[in-house]
């Protein structure tokens, strides 16, 4: 598995044989996001629409359809509904991530709070939530509401640790760890352990754990991207985290040998409330010449072989492949 | 039952006599309140006691179990983890309420947003969220959740409609009516049925009835509180709603055959970004001189008979006695 950049074009393909098992599902996974978000009245209707727009690329009920699909037929009149719920619930995340943050933009899309306003980010959020909880109740089955609440806790608890760490650059790779695993991996985990429940519940582990490690790879590729990319291919500047005092795994490593001149540049930029861009770019090269980047990458690979591992139990089957596939699609996408 | 205001100390005696016959049972909900909010982390704990503190009175709880002891013995394994729950999701809402409106106090005590961030207080409210799914998944009733998902995506819808209501002076009665069912009935509404589900089953529908009217009553009476009373008693200024530009019934009651002068004062102060206190004083003035005051208290005085009817069906108890005071309590408290 390389993990060097890909062309844009050839992730799209990747994704494309990723979802090929899944496809026809899929389609009918956007009709029930539609059912699940509409409501009678003309705002909830057009903030709803954008966010379909928002939506992306369904990763996550890709990943529900296909645990899903591994051993037997999957039970279709759940895995749709609870595949279009974690989407939902995903969404419910984003616009409050982006009311939290004050994002204006996502996706290269503006965010619900810039084009409407930070209190109605706030409440469509909210009602995105209520949603989620709502179409549970339909769907019915306790066992996966159960999995759901309990991400759902993990999420905001994953959110408040964030919040709250108040010396960022105390912030270790346990604490990161930590964050990551209820940030990310946690909503990730969730698709594939109810996924497992749809269809392959004898796997509910295996697939569980997948999801975690997937989720984890993911973010990592994610926090990695923040100091290998530029503007152009995420639709956000590089080295946001840094300007945000964000400190993520590349950070946190190179912080560990760093000798004291680098090191002082590094706080100093953790002091200024809005570092300029050279103090950015001067702290991106820190962390890349003392070994952030690699350090980070080496770890996400050790997160990806667990991920593989936990496929091997699972039996041969094109839902397999493409979960397969996916671990590579979540670093070819980012790194 | 008499509308003049009444001393507070005669308030909290109606309120006292209101809870005697749960009193024991409101002590044991607090500690599940605790159990429900509790997180392994200093800042959930921390904002947790704080909104142990905002928690009030525990009205909403009050209602749950007094609803549920009209009848039979009260099934309390469930009665009084929903109890916690109900207040759980009143504390998510007010948290949310106040990130929106950028409240800096709520019952004279600073709000989460204030205290700490507005990020935090986001993500608090979607915690407690989270912790009311995960303690309903708990409890495991799927009636109960039910009702709860409902009334969730009621106040929410709610809260839009409010947001989205553009020309504030053309929302008439009706919507006013649609916004405060949601808003506050469907959470009171919650409490009754839920408690109604807890032991007087056959009672249902009478006690639904019954919390949303009273609801409706206590969101009328704050609405009306808005435009009567100082800054001493509330914690928070008269006219506050008249500042926010929120449009409540006795502006829309005074506004229907409102000459062309005054109605003028009202638009100037729907025009201005930051009214200053004499125009506010001075709408005020309008609206009791049109008689919205009056107005909108005479259907406050329909709702509660309402209220009063839906209690007829039960037989008589303590908790019947208890919940016709509470009628009582929501106007006096108020008016």
């Amino acid at each position: 598995m390389t993990l060097s950049a890909r062309s844009r074009a050839d992730v799209a393909a990747a994704l494309n044989d990723i979802q090929a098992p899944v496809r026809d599902r899929l389609g009918a996974v956007s009709a029930e996001i539609w059912r699940i978000v509409a409501a009678d009245l003309p705002l909830a209707e057009e903030v709803g629409a954008h966010l379909m727009g928002m939506k992306g690329k369904m990763f996550r009920p890709t990943l529900l359809l296909l645990a899903s699909a591994v051993d037997d037929t999957p039970d279709d009149v759940r895995a749709i509904p609870l595949a279009a719920t974690v989407e939902v619930l995903h969404l419910a995340t984003l616009v409050h991530d982006d009311a939290v943050d004050h994002s204006v933009l996502r996706r290269g899309m503006p965010t619900v709070n810039a084009l409407y306003s930070h209190q109605i980010s706030v409440i469509m959020g909210d009602y995105l939530y209520a949603r989620t909880m709502a179409e549970l109740v339909r769907v019915g089955d306790f066992e996966v509401m159960r999995v759901f609440a309990r991400s759902s806790t993990e999420m905001t608890i994953g959110e408040l640790r964030q919040l709250s760490a108040f010396d960022a650059l105390r912030f270790d790779e346990d604490d990161y760890f930590r964050l990551i695993r209820a940030k990310t991996a946690a909503l990730f985990r969730t698709a594939t352990e109810v996924g497992a429940l749809c269809g392959a519940a004898s796997h509910r582990s295996a697939l569980a754990t997948f999801g975690e490690r997937l989720g984890m790879a993911f973010q990592i590729a994610d926090d990695l991207l923040d100091y290998t990319e530029a503007q152009e291919m995420t639709g956000k500047p590089t080295g946001l985290d840094l300007r945000e005092h964000k400190v993520t795994l590349p950070l946190i490593a190179a912080l560990r040998d760093m000798p004291a001149a680098p090191r002082q540049r590094v706080e100093q930029l953790f002091s200024e409330p809005a570092p300029n861009d050279a103090l950015v770019a001067d702290v991106v090269s820190i962390v890349t010449e003392h070994g952030g980047l690699e350090y980070a990458r080496r770890r996400g690979e050790q997160v990806t072989r667990e991920a593989e591992e936990a496929l091997a139990s699972l039996p041969e089957s094109a839902a397999r492949t493409a979960l397969f596939d996916a671990i590579g699609y979540v670093l070819d996408r980012r790194w």
